[in-house]
């Protein structure tokens, strides 16, 4: 039972740093949008959103925490990590946290706050959910002839570092 | 008719140089993938994959060549650029491509080939399309209450970079 009072205010601590990160990041003139990274109940990274101040659209504050973690920790495999972030993750950073295999997300605002203040992660998310052709962005397919020969030679390569 | 066919010599010149890097990747123990992003006709950025070079879990080739090409031309909005890719961008760059608002994605091999290869961007798209409640990371959400806040000062904030 203490153990369990304990872990609830281990996760309520970590989630105040991540949205501590959101707030200054606005008084900072970044977006306002904060992520903190744990392992072992250790905080190993923090991070705001920084597009506009590093003119950089990936540097959500989830990107940002992630890219940070793995160089801490110096593997690009989080597993048994957990995330902390202020919103609910975007499609580009719910995919960063899938390729970093993050254990768990826990967030407090949401894709439709995050809507109402002009961001709009849910037309991204809508975008990703349509078959190519029916999108936004014309996406054209050439030269896949070409291409494979990429991943042939990935396949018959000997030592490598898979992912 | 002219232009039509120097038109498309150039998309496949692009195209190939991003085959290319691709194909240079594997030689340098990177992933087999790599993008070029293009700009009234010239090339701004070209990357690979260095997931495992450098350990970092975004660093594919789509979402490293956006940060080159936004360092580069010293803005985060690559709208009137187009990305070339030597494979169908993951849900986390696509999401990086909606974001830096790219006008145009060639593509050469599927998430299908990718998945052949040892690359799940399927099970991602997957994942991303199911409501929280359903997918494999758990995922949590607490505190919206104080994280709003941050959300309430950025609407009040004057002078705002938006995006």
């Amino acid at each position: 039972m203490l153990k369990k009072i304990k872990m609830k205010e281990n996760i309520e601590k970590f989630m105040k740093s991540a949205i501590d990160m959101s707030i200054e990041s606005v008084n900072n003139n970044g977006g306002p949008f904060g992520a903190v990274i744990v392992k072992d109940g250790k905080i190993i990274s923090k991070a705001s959103n920084s597009v506009t101040l590093h003119n950089d659209p990936t540097a959500h504050a989830e990107v940002n925490a992630i890219r940070m973690a793995s160089k801490k920790l110096n593997t690009f495999d989080l597993s048994a990590c957990e995330i902390y972030t202020s919103c609910e993750p975007c499609p580009m950073c719910l995919g960063a946290i899938y390729w970093a295999r993050i254990d768990k997300i826990f967030y407090a605002n949401t894709k439709n706050d995050a809507k109402k203040v002009g961001f709009d992660d849910s037309f991204i998310y809508q975008e990703i959910g349509k078959n190519i052709d029916k999108r936004k962005i014309p996406t054209i397919q050439i030269m896949r002839d070409k291409a494979i020969v990429a991943f042939n030679n990935w396949t018959e390569k000997e030592n490598k570092i898979e992912y």
